[in-house]
């Protein structure tokens, strides 16, 4: 079986529960009287790295023999996934090799440095990533770990949902942001398994709608120049996420950037928690589409709280 | 007995439980590993108004009879106390009559007005403030409740150093910031009647240093012109908070804004928490001073997260 299954999902949580943080759940009764639903947010923004990340690359990390482990783990990225893999990797000893832009952000470099990640810079073209990150792992012999396009990736990623769905245990229905789709594929397959009924709904800014598209016409269709504050959700599906999320998902829904900021704002002010832009495309959604969440109790997934603090879309 | 004792706090935990938050106490290994001391963050942040004023205003307003209560309950501030205050009556189903300057943040008004209080506006200065008041009071009967030189609400603010030596019972040392000295004063008489051996630490900016001047001197100096970013400990020490302070607490430190900015951007940053520069000035002073603090048990009370987001120190 090609696709991860829900076992894949629990054996995950079992591999990784003693590197991850059980992230808690918090409901805000300001934003469920603005919302009129009854929204319980999985802060993710709390894992470590400050993302759900950490939960696929530690599935990845952890699911290697020792023989293939030993001589490292690699991958092209610039944001949380790299931050993720150095410290899974760091966590079983053995090295991350990240293949990163150039000009990407300081601040996303000491973190990946931080964990003791081994940065490969190259030039900011993905044909650059791709052909720099070969190049290190034929070097090194280390193994690829997709962002998300990866069995394990998105079998670890699932756990999320699965510890959601434990700690609020009557959810009428999931929202998750979804880039690559990671995060939503795994969910997918863990709250559809564990409630028939549940619906589950995909959050994507209209400036990267490239699941919206593809999952409406029903063939992958990559994003063309994405452009999105959510940093985070500029890529495009890959074969096994879109796969698990045409089976599994019942809509996508898709938010302006300005949705995004002031539902970015709103949890910001009334939560008095950081999520990133990404995070907050799900309460956009919903935000924007109140009448579809009426009175019902919706789990949704903050993915993440890295952001910059000295660039903020505010003001 | 004109001061507080413990019994009145441990009262006033009784009596405003109903109504406020218990705030979780949280960790964070970046920081420890940063200060070398072990710190619990008591999240006052996720306080009810985003403050722990709320715990002084809470327990002033239901402590009053039911004849006292009927007219209603009055202050004047433009901060935290305000909007503490307006919720607080507005819980009790009685009216909150709040004096703010013209000029202050519309952010601060709208909070105030969203709790259902009755503003009245004046020129922002201490005396007109001070007649305005006067006057609202009169006109309507009601009972004033001051944002920290008053018993009822120095014992509500003590809960907030209850709940977290409950929550972590092997502090060494406990540290909080210091304004009006509502929160310290507070905090010493539950910390030295639960372990008379705890180490109390006042936090103080150096723009605004009255609580240090006047511990050190042995005699109340209000601040003269106060100058910090930390908005919330602007004013000075009141005759009961410093005549606490004096007999409870072991130091009083202070600290320039920059290190406070430092502080907030950190606790910002790594543990993905929003607090205000004035909670930011606890840490602000651990960091200044990681000698004294090394492998001891800290807890720091994060008094506040409202922020403008509009206008941030960062960058």
């Amino acid at each position: 079986m090609h696709l991860p299954a829900f076992s894949d999902i629990e054996d995950a949580y079992v591999r990784i529960a003693p590197y991850i943080h059980t992230t808690p759940v918090l409901t805000n009764s300001a934003i469920n009287k603005i919302t009129g639903a009854e929204i319980f947010f999985k802060c993710e923004n709390f894992q470590k790295v400050g993302a759900f990340k950490f939960r696929g690359a530690c599935n990845a990390v952890f699911s290697l023999s020792d023989a293939n482990a030993s001589k490292g783990v690699g991958t092209h990225s610039s944001g949380n996934h790299a931050a993720a893999l150095a410290l899974a990797a760091k966590l079983r000893g053995i090295h991350a090799y990240i293949v990163m832009p150039g000009n990407s952000p300081q601040i996303k470099k000491n973190a990946v440095g931080s964990y003791g990640g081994i940065i490969t810079f190259c030039e900011p073209t993905l044909a650059a990533r791709e052909t720099t990150l070969k190049k290190v792992l034929f070097e090194s012999g280390a193994i690829m770990v997709h962002p998300y396009n990866q069995k394990e990736v998105i079998a670890g990623q699932g756990t999320c949902a699965l510890e959601l769905m434990q700690q609020q245990n009557n959810l009428d229905c999931i929202v998750t942001p979804v880039g690559g789709g990671g995060l939503l594929s795994g969910s997918s397959i863990t709250a559809r398994y564990l409630n028939p009924n549940i619906e589950i709904i995909g959050a994507e800014p209209q400036g990267a709608d490239d699941a919206y598209q593809s999952f409406k016409s029903k063939k992958l269709i990559p994003s063309q120049n994405p452009n999105t504050i959510a940093d985070g959700l500029l890529t495009s599906l890959g074969s096994l996420t879109f796969e698990i999320i045409s089976k599994n998902v019942d809509t996508i829904i898709t938010t302006p950037d300005s949705s995004t900021i002031n539902a970015m704002r709103l949890i910001w002010e009334r939560m008095k928690i950081i999520v990133e832009p990404s995070s907050a495309v799900a309460l956009a959604i919903i935000l924007d589409n109140k009448a579809n969440f009426k009175n019902k109790k919706v789990g949704v997934i903050l993915s993440g709280g890295n952001v910059d603090l000295n660039s903020l879309p505010f003001g």
